[in-house]
């Protein structure tokens, strides 16, 4: 298994899943759509984004969800996903909010306002709106780990999403992180194997 | 078993699965932002945002992928998500897709440009940004359903993803439809059950 990668973008959720979850594979550096070697990436993955993965038959899985519902599908003993409806629903619920709303919508306004608005002078007001979606996620996210370790009663696919976005307000001073999400991103980047995947990108 | 809905927006695809699923379901509309009953409707719906689901036992479930993927599960006779991993993966991976990116990043710039830029005078190169994203995934889609009647071997939650996109397009004259999308949107709106949910938004 491959998965592609740009140092540090939202693809150190699906990362830190691999690490985790402990069986072998291997990265290889995307490319960003403004480079010459973004054609040739875009005959790997047409839709030119990552996370990507490359599965061992050679198959290309994209998006961020779905990757992560895969690789908890082919870990069941892992038990990254409830196996009752009503688990699995709640989780994969949680998950989707966090990258295509929280990060899609929020964190890509605050951080590359150019992606939504070509004037320089509205970049302000843009940043404003994306902080706002931003830290609702947050919010929320740290209301619902309450007294517990993680999102749900244990890990899951959802704690890896939640991970990646707080590991950006980390990085990069973008929203608050209340106590509960500060221990929950802790907790995960307290695991070495996790801490050396995500360098690894910066690295490589 | 009741959806929320603003007359026309993305839940027509989940109000056209209940209708094809044929149990009995009301409906309620919701409530925009700018409006005085917005108040009260992120009293039953936080996120302010449709599709929202309100279930028997009166919980609530959001985010249109899961919605439509519940729906799936509780009604498992009609097949409408498969049950072998890499089946299921692959519809869940488009329907990601036409949500999160053909509507969200596409189809808004394209029709709300205001919600991406404040400046009225760069609404046009909003528009044209989203345009292409939007009719790349319509491309896709037409690629996909090939020779055959849907997205997949059959039926799936991810052709009710794409029949509200393709409906937005024959209504707003947004983006083009390939004559098997087309087809696709045709396929779904002669049955009278979705046709009749559809337009009972626009009287209600
Ligand atoms: N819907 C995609 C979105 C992923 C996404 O937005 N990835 C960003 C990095 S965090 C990306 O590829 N950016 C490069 C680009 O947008 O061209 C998913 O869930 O995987
Ligand atoms: N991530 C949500 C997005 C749904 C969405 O964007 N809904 C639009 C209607 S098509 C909406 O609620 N618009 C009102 C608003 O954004 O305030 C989902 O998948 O359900």
């Amino acid at each position: 298994m491959k998965l592609y990668y740009l140092p540090g973008a939202c693809q150190i959720g699906i990362h830190a899943l691999l690490a985790e979850i402990g069986r072998p594979f291997k990265i290889e550096q995307a490319a960003r759509p403004d480079t010459p070697e973004f054609e040739a990436y875009t005959q790997i993955n047409p839709k030119g984004k990552v996370p990507a993965l490359i599965r061992d038959d050679g198959s290309l899985l994209t998006e961020f969800p779905v990757i992560a519902l895969y690789l908890a599908r082919i870990n069941p003993e892992r038990e990254l996903i409830p196996t009752d409806v009503e688990g699995e629903i709640r989780v994969l619920e949680m998950t989707e909010y966090l990258v295509s709303t929280v990060h899609m919508q929020g964190y890509t306004r605050a951080r590359r306002p150019g992606k939504f608005t070509p004037n320089e002078s509205d970049h302000e007001a843009v940043k404003a709106q994306g902080l706002k979606i931003f830290q609702a996620g947050l919010d929320r996210a740290e209301q619902q780990i309450g007294g517990k370790e993680w999102l749900f009663d244990k890990m899951s696919i959802a704690d890896f999403a939640l991970f990646y976005l707080e590991h950006w307000c980390v990085l990069n001073g973008i929203g608050t992180l209340g106590p509960r999400c500060q221990a929950h991103h802790d907790r995960l980047w307290s695991k070495v194997e996790i801490r050396h995947a995500v360098e690894s990108e910066l690295i490589a």
